[in-house]
C-alpha cells in the first residue's frame, strides 16, 4: 500500500522531489490559546496552574500534591516489573558511558603574539524536562533527555508530566529515578512549559527547557525562546532502510514497522536495488501488521507516508539517502560501510544487517532523540553538548595590545565607529 | 545619566530583578507581512525578488544584475584603502587560525561488549550569509560568520546583501572576497532569507541560515526555521565591565561608549567596588560622547540602558554578572583569574586592563557574534560547531544483538512497542 518509486523512470526527479516535501503533520495553529496561558501563568503562578490542572488533567492540587514525593516514587518503583528495572539500568549505563566521550574540553592557549585565547564549557545551571502523558510517556525518552545533562553537569534537573486523572506512569518515575532526577512537578501543557520559562511560587525558572510534547507543548517552548534556551522541536518519528536481497524480507519489514507504530505521521522508507526483495518486504508488512496491537497507526503511517525506492545500483541510493536526511538510516547490505563513507546526512545510521534501529531506541547506548523531517541537513541529535555553553576568552597585555591596536582602528574606523577607535587607541596613548 | 544600584541597598534585589528583565527592543510585528514576501518568493521566484528589489532597495536588475559578478568585486576591492584591506587580512588570518581548533573529532569505538558506537562529524552542504545594508552594513561581521563556515569545510557559502539605490559597500565585498565567499546577490530583506530557504530559478537553496538584520529579517529566519536551520536571532549588543579603582576611568568609560554606539538599544554597565570610580567613569562617558560621531546613538543607549553597579566587594560582582550573563564581559581588575574561575554565564570574557572589547570585534581571533540578552545562560557564540552537524553510528553483530536484545525487548513491551518488540526479536529468533 505503501508508494512505490523507481530511480529509472523517466518522472523520478519530479515524484522524488514531491515526496521529500510532503508534509506529514496538521499545523494546528494553537498560538493565541498557548500566548493566554503562558500569561496566565506568569501573572497567577501556582493557581493558574492548579486551575488547568484541574481542567486538562483533571487533577485536584489541594489532594495530590503538585511535587511529586520521594514515597511516591519508591511506591512507583516498586510497582515495576524488576526486567524493566534491569533493562532501563542496562539502558542507563550505556547511555552515560557513550555521552561522557561527548564532553568538550576547554582549550586555552597562547598564540605567536603571546595573546591568550580559549574557550571555555560550563554546564547550563538549569534544565527543565518535558514529558508527555498518556501512550507518549516513554520512560526511555526520560533516560535519553535527562542522562545527557547529568553527564554535562546541570546541577538541577527538573521534570514536568502531566497526570491524567492523577494516574502517572510508575516506569517514568523509576526512569527519572535512575537519570538522578530530583524535582519532579504532575504538572503538563503550555502551563508547564511557561512555569518552567518564568517561574511560580514553588517552581525556580530553569534556563533551557527539552523533550517532546504535543502541538501546545511545541507552540509553548517557540514562544518561551529566548528568555530560555529550547532543544529541536521533533516532527513524527522516521526511518530509511537500505536493503539488498541478501535480507530476510521479514526482518527488514519489522524494521519499517517499529517506526510506522510510533505516529500516524512517521514514515518509512525502503531503498532497494531489487524489485522482487521490495514486493517480498511489502508482503510481510502487510501479513505482520494484522497482529500489532497499534495496526491502526502503523497501517496508517504506511499507507500514507510509506515508500519502496527501487534504485539501479545500490550506489545510487546515496545521492538520494542524502537529500532524504533520515532521522534513522539502516543500512541493511553486504558491505555497509562502502555505502557509509558517502553519507552525510543522517541523525543515525545503523550498520549492518544485526543493528535494527530500536537498539538505538533503548540500549544501544547513542541517544534517540534526533533530527525529523530532513533538519539533519543541519542539526544533530541530542547530546552533551545541548546542556553546556561555551564562554570564550581573550586576554592581551600591553604588548599584544600595541601589536594588534593598528588593524583594529583602521577597521574601527572603516566601520565609523568612533568610540570602538578610541577604546583600543586611549590605551596606547598612555602607554606612551 | 545611567542609573545606579547599589548592592548595598535595602531595595537591591527588586531593582535588581527589574533591571534583569527590562526589555531593549520594540518587538515589531511584522509577521503577517514576511509571511506574504516569503509566499511571493515561493511562488514567482527571481519575478518576486526583483519587484521587492526595485521597491525597496531601489535597485533594477535589468541594468544592475542580482548576481554580484567577479569584474564589480574587483573593482571594488581597488577602491579599498590598502590600510584596510591588510586589516582584513590580519584579522581573517587570525580568526581562521583560532576556529580551526573548534573543528570537533569524529569519534569511533568498540565498548566491552564488541559494540561499534560512534559520532561523525560532517560539513553543512550549504549557508546562506545574510549582510545588513546601510550604516549595519560591517565587513569584521562578514568574516566573522563566513570564516568559521569554510574552516568547518561547507562547500558553498551564498551571501545576500541589500544595495540600497544600488550601493553596496566596497569593504564588505573585500571581506566577502577574503573569506572565500563566491556567491553573492544584492536582495535583502524578508525577500532574500526566503530566496536562501526555498531557492528560485537563480539562487538554489541553503540548508542554513545566518548572520545579524532587521526584524523583518529576523521574522524572515523565525518563520523558515525547519526548512533550513538558522543561527541566534541577536539582540542589541551589550557589555558590562567589572572594574577597581586603579582602572583610568577614561579608558572604562570609552569601552562602555564602544557598545553604547552600536545601538539605541545596546547596554553598557560598570560594576565596581569603588563609588567615586564610578563617579569619575560617569563623567568621563559625558565628556567623552561630546566628541562622537555617534553622540545621538550612544547618548541614548548610556541614558536609557546604561547603568552603574555599586558592590561592596569585587566577590560580590560575581553572581550579579552570573545573572546578567553578559554578553561582552571586561575584567579591569588586578587579579582577574581571581573572578574569572567563579564566572559561569558570559558569551565572552576580556581579561585584564589591556584586553578591551573592541579587539574581540575586530582581530582578536575570536568571534565577535556572541549570545545577548541573558542567553549565555544556555547558549554561546557562533563557532566552527554551527556549520557541522553529527551523525550518531550504531554496529552490532549477531553476538551483540544477542547480549542487548533482552533489554530492548523488555523496554519495548513496557512501552507498548509491539513492532519494537519484533524488530530486534525476529532476527534472534533467526540466528536460533
Amino acid at each position: 500500500m505503501a508508494i512505490w518509486l523507481d530511480r529509472s523512470d523517466a518522472g523520478f526527479e519530479a515524484r522524488f522531489a514531491a515526496f521529500l516535501t510532503t508534509k506529514r503533520e496538521v499545523s494546528e495553529d494553537v498560538n493565541a490559546v498557548v500566548r493566554d496561558i503562558i500569561a496566565d501563568v506568569r501573572a497567577r503562578g501556582d493557581a493558574a496552574l492548579a486551575d488547568y490542572s484541574r481542567r486538562f488533567d483533571g487533577v485536584d492540587f489541594a489532594t495530590l500534591p503538585m511535587k511529586v514525593g520521594e514515597a511516591e516514587i519508591d511506591a512507583a518503583i516498586a510497582e515495576v516489573d524488576p526486567v524493566v528495572l534491569d533493562a532501563l539500568n542496562l539502558a542507563a549505563e550505556r547511555i552515560e558511558k557513550h555521552h561522557a566521550r561527548q564532553m568538550p574540553k576547554d582549550d586555552l592557549y597562547e598564540d605567536a603574539l603571546g595573546v591568550g585565547l580559549g574557550s571555555r564549557w560550563t554546564a547550563i545551571e538549569a534544565v527543565g524536562l518535558y514529558v508527555p502523558g498518556g501512550t507518549a510517556s516513554y520512560p526511555s525518552s526520560v533516560l535519553m533527555n535527562a542522562l545527557p545533562a547529568r553527564v554535562a553537569g546541570v546541577e538541577r534537573i527538573v521534570m514536568v508530566v502531566p497526570a491524567q486523572a492523577g494516574h502517572l506512569n510508575p516506569t517514568v518515575l523509576a526512569a527519572a529515578r535512575i537519570a538522578g532526577v530530583k524535582e519532579i512537578y504532575r504538572i503538563g501543557g503550555a502551563q508547564a512549559v511557561a512555569a518552567l520559562a518564568y517561574g511560580t511560587e514553588t517552581i525556580a525558572p530553569v534556563a533551557k527547557i527539552v523533550g517532546p510534547g504535543n502541538a501546545y507543548v511545541a507552540a509553548a517552548k517557540r514562544q518561551v525562546f529566548g528568555t530560555v534556551g529550547i532543544d529541536m522541536i521533533a516532527g513524527p518519528s522516521e526511518v530509511l532502510v537500505i536493503a539488498d536481497a541478501n535480507n530476510d524480507p521479514d526482518w527488514i519489514a519489522a524494521d519499517l514497522l517499529a517506526q510506522a507504530e510510533h505516529d500516524m505521521g512517521a514514515q518509512s522508507i525502503l531503498m532497494t536495488d531489487d524489485a522482487a526483495f521490495g514486493k517480498a518486504v511489502e508482503e510481510a508488512v502487510e501479513r505482520q501488521l494484522r497482529s500489532l496491537s497499534r495496526a491502526e497507526t502503523a497501517s496508517a503511517s504506511w499507507r500514507d507516508f510509506g515508500a519502496i525506492i527501487l534504485v539501479p545500483d545500490l550506489a545510487d541510493a546515496i545521492p538520494l539517502a542524502n537529500r532524504i536526511a533520515a532521522e534513522h538510516l539502516e543500512l541493511a547490505v553486504d558491505d555497509p560501510d562502502a555505502l557509509m563513507k558517502d553519507i552525510r546526512n543522517a541523525g543515525a545510521i545503523f550498520v549492518g544487517r544485526h543493528t535494527p534501529e530500536v537498539i538505538g531506541d533503548y540500549v544501544g547506548g547513542s541517544n534517540h532523540v534526533l533530527p525529523t523531517a530532513r533538519s539533519a541537513r543541519f542539526s544533530s541529535g541530542l547530546s552533551v553538548l545541548d546542556y553546556v555553553k561555551r564562554t570564550s576568552i581573550l586576554r592581551l597585555g600591553p604588548e599584544q595590545l600595541k601589536a594588534l591596536a593598528p588593524a583594529a582602528i583602521a577597521l574601527a574606523r572603516s566601520e565609523g565607529l568612533d568610540a570602538h577607535g578610541r577604546s583600543v587607541a586611549i590605551r596606547l596613548n598612555l602607554e606612551g
